[in-house]
C-alpha cells in the first residue's frame, strides 16, 4: 500500500477496504506514514466522507491501535454511557450512582475537561480525598461489590485516534463526522462496554450546532455500535443553553447532589433520568423505556439514588459528608454578580460563552497541562424563559482571581433579551437507534 | 495568521486575501508553516478551488520567494514559450533559433527531463561541446548578439512553488488547475519574459487528458498573465500520440534538424510555426499570425532558421557539424525492431508508454538524479492513420542496455488498431488568449 494511492482514492470518493484502513492506522502510529500524508487524507476524508463499512473499519483500527480493557470479570451487562461534551453537563456524576442502584454495573472511564467543556473526573476531584485512580483490581472489585466505579482514561486507549485527532485539531479537519464518531465509538469500545448510550449534545455550547448534523453524528455512531456488535442509542439533548445553574467543578458538584436529592433543575433532571432509562433497561434491569424512567424517578425521590452516590464516594476516598454539608466543597474568595441592564425576558443564553468565562474564571483548562481551580465557577441564576429586571442578578462568578473583567464581559454578551416569551425549550430532540 | 485559519477558510469555500497567501507562501518556505498543514490546506484547494485573484497572487508569492531573472539589459520584447510536457515534445529547439531568425529576442530558460517527458536541456547535450551553464554576462550577451541563448533552470527560481510542489506529489494534490497553473506561470514570471505562449499539451501523453481540462487550464494561466501583466497566449495542442516520429534525446535534435531543414513531421512543423508565429507576432516582428506564419515558413524554405540553429550550437560551445552529419550524435549500441502482430490502421498510440518505454531504454529519468544516455530512444516507423500488416516494423527501440524487454511490450501495449481507417488528428485544438 502506497499512502499516496490511499489519499487519491478517497479524494475521487472512492471506499477503502478494511485492510486498506487497517494499514493507514497502522503504519501511521509507527511513523511510517508521515503527518503530510495524514493530514491530506483526513482532508480528502473530510469533502468525501466514508461509507458506513468504512467508519466501522476506522474505529476497529483505532480500537486495535492500544489497549482493550477486559470487562469480562465484571458481572452482569457493562452499559457505557458518552456525552459529547457541554457546558454545566454533570449528568454522569447523577447517572453513574442511579444506574447503579438498580444493580445495573458501571465501570465508567471519564476524561478531563479541555476549552469550554468541563470533565466528569476534574469535577470529582473537587470532593477532597475522591481518588480517579484505582488499580485494576480495585476499579473491577469496587464494580461488581458496589456496582459503580470512576477512573480517569487509561494513557494507551486508542493511541491512534490519540494522535490523529492531535492533527486534526492544527489542520481544520475536527469538524468531519466520521472521524467524530470513530473517535468516540473507538473509545467506548475499547473501554469494554457491551452497551453504549450516547448523549449527543445539540446548540451553541455543543460541536454541533443543528440538529441535523446531531441526528446524522448519532446515526454514524449507532450504526458502527450495530457494525461492532454494541447495542447502541443515542440521544440527542439541548444545549442551546447551559445545563442546570452551575457550571464549574466544586459548584457541579453540589447540584448534582441537589438532582439526586430530587431538587435539581428540570432540564438536568430530565436528561439524565432519560439516559439512565435507556442505560437500565439495555442493563436488564427494567422492561422498558417507561417503567425505568418511573422507577429511577422513584429512587430519587426514596433517597436511595443520593445514597448510592455518597457511597460512589466513600468507596473511591472522598469525603462523603459534602452530600449532606455542600459548604465542605471548596469556596472561592470572590463572588462577583452580573446584574441585567434591562428588562424583559431571557431569550437566549450562549452556552459557550458561558463556558468560557467559567474556564477564565480557573475552571478550566486553555492547554492540557492547565491546573484547575475547582472553587471557580459561574453560578445562573437566570436561563432562558426566566423574566428579568434591569438590575437583577443574571450570574455570579466565583474566582480566586481579583481580575473578572473578561469572564464578566463573556457572560454580558451570552445573554439575550426580548419583549415576548421565548418558545419553551426541547430538553430531548431526538433518540436514535 | 494561524494557518489553521487559512486552512478553516479555504475549506468552507471562501477567498484568501492577497496578504494572507503571501504569509502562507513565505511561512512556508521559512519552515514556519509545517508540511501537514500546507498539505491539508492544498487538498481543500484541490476540492474548494481558487478565484482568479487568489490565483495571481499566488503565482506571485511564488515568484517573490526567490530569484527574479533581470532581463532589462536585453533589447527588444523578451518572448518566452512554454510546453506543459510531452512525449517527443522537441519544438523548443525548433522555436528558440526560428524566432531568433526573426530578430525577436529568445532568453530561454529550460528544464530536465522527469518520468515519461524529457527535457531541452538534455536533448541539447546530446550535441557533443554544447553548454547548458552559461555566465550571466555571455546569457545576456548571447541574446542582444545573437537574438538567442539558452541555459538549465536557476536553482533559486521559485523555491517555494518547488517545495509545495515536492508536498504535493506525494499528497495527490498534484491535479488541480489553480496550483498547476501558478505554477508554470510562476516560473516564467521569475524568469524575466515580457510575453508568454504557452503550448498546453491535450491527450494520452500529456497531463490534461481532454481537451476541457487542457482549454480550463490555459485559461487559467492565460488570466494569470492578464493579471500580472505578461502578455500571454496559450496553444492547445495534440498529445494522443507522441508529437512526430522520435521520442529520445540525440534522436530528437536531429528530428529537430529535419524540421529546420523543411523535412519534418507534419504535425510538428505546424505546432511550431504556431507557437513561434505567437510569440513572434507579441515580440512586434510581424503585424498578425497569418503573415508570421508564411514569413516563418518561408524562413524554414529558405534554409535561415537551420542556420540560426547552427548559430546556436557553435555560440554555446556543441558541435556544429551535426547539422549537416546527423550521425556525428551519440548512438546505441543495440537497435531492436519492434513489429505488428496484425494488420490493419493504427487508431491510437498511447503516448504515456512510448515515453515510459523511452525512459526505460535509458533515454529519461526515474528519479531525479538518475544519468541519461543520450543515444537512447524510440523511433516511430508508424503513427496513427498509417496502414499496417502483420509483420510491418512499428518501431526501432535504441538502447545500450541488453535487456529491453519491458520497454518492447510496452511499445507493443501502446499501439491500438482497427480495421477502420481513424478520423484525421487535429494538431491544434484551440488558442486562448
Amino acid at each position: 500500500m502506497r499512502m499516496v494511492d490511499m489519499i487519491q482514492k478517497k479524494k475521487q470518493g472512492e471506499a477503502l477496504s478494511t485492510d486498506e484502513i487497517a494499514a493507514i492506522v497502522e503504519d501511521y502510529v509507527k511513523d511510517k506514514i508521515p503527518d503530510y500524508q495524514m493530514s491530506a487524507f483526513l482532508m480528502a476524508v473530510f469533502f468525501k466522507g466514508m461509507n458506513k463499512k468504512e467508519i466501522a473499519d476506522l474505529t476497529l483500527a483505532f480500537v486495535n491501535s492500544g489497549d482493550k480493557n477486559d470487562l469480562s470479570s465484571i458481572h452482569g451487562i457493562k452499559v457505557d454511557k458518552h456525552s459529547s461534551g457541554g457546558v454545566g453537563d454533570k449528568l454522569s456524576l447523577v447517572i453513574i450512582p442511579l444506574v447503579a442502584s438498580t444493580g445495573v454495573p458501571v465501570a465508567k472511564m471519564s476524561g478531563r475537561g479541555l476549552g469550554h467543556t468541563g470533565g466528569t473526573i476534574d469535577k470529582l476531584e473537587s470532593i477532597e480525598g475522591f481518588r480517579t485512580v484505582l488499580s485494576r483490581e480495585e476499579f473491577i472489585g469496587n464494580v461488581n461489590v458496589h456496582k459503580m466505579a470512576i477512573v480517569g482514561q487509561s494513557a494507551n486507549l486508542t493511541p491512534a485516534d490519540k494522535k490523529i485527532y492531535a492533527l486534526r485539531d492544527v489542520t481544520a479537519t475536527v469538524d468531519s463526522i466520521p472521524l467524530i464518531a470513530s473517535s468516540i465509538m473507538s473509545k467506548k469500545i475499547a473501554s469494554g462496554a457491551d452497551c453504549i448510550v450516547l448523549d449527543v449534545k445539540v446548540g451553541s455550547g455543543a460541536f454541533m450546532k443543528s440538529t441535523a448534523e446531531a441526528v446524522e453524528l448519532a446515526g454514524t455512531m449507532v450504526d458502527i455500535g450495530k457494525s461492532l456488535h454494541r447495542e447502541t442509542i443515542a440521544v440527542v439533548t439541548d444545549m442551546s443553553q447551559p445545563l442546570g445553574h452551575e457550571v464549574g467543578n466544586a459548584n457541579e458538584v453540589k447540584e448534582a447532589i441537589e438532582i439526586l436529592k430530587g431538587k435539581g433543575a428540570e432540564d438536568e433532571t430530565t436528561i439524565a433520568l432519560t439516559l439512565a432509562s435507556h442505560m437500565t433497561v439495555l442493563g436488564g434491569a427494567f422492561k422498558d423505556f417507561d417503567t425505568a424512567y418511573s422507577e429511577l424517578a422513584q429512587r430519587i425521590r426514596s433517597g436511595a439514588a443520593i445514597e448510592k452516590f455518597k457511597e460512589l464516594v466513600r468507596i473511591q476516598g472522598g469525603d462523603a459528608r459534602v452530600v449532606d454539608n455542600p459548604g465542605l466543597l471548596p469556596q472561592s474568595k470572590y463572588h462577583l454578580e452580573i446584574k441585567a441592564r434591562e428588562s424583559g425576558y431571557v431569550s437566549a443564553i450562549d452556552a459557550e460563552k458561558v463556558g468560557v468565562a467559567a474556564m477564565l474564571l480557573g475552571a478550566g483548562r486553555k492547554k492540557k497541562d492547565d491546573t484547575i481551580d475547582f472553587a471557580a465557577g459561574v453560578s445562573m441564576e437566570k436561563k432562558v424563559g426566566d423574566v428579568v429586571k434591569a438590575g437583577d442578578i443574571l450570574c455570579i462568578l466565583h474566582s480566586n482571581l481579583e481580575n473578572t473583567l473578561q469572564a464578566g464581559q463573556l457572560i454580558k454578551d451570552a445573554y439575550s433579551f426580548s419583549d415576548l416569551k421565548p418558545a419553551p425549550i426541547k430538553y430531548i430532540h431526538q433518540v436514535v437507534r
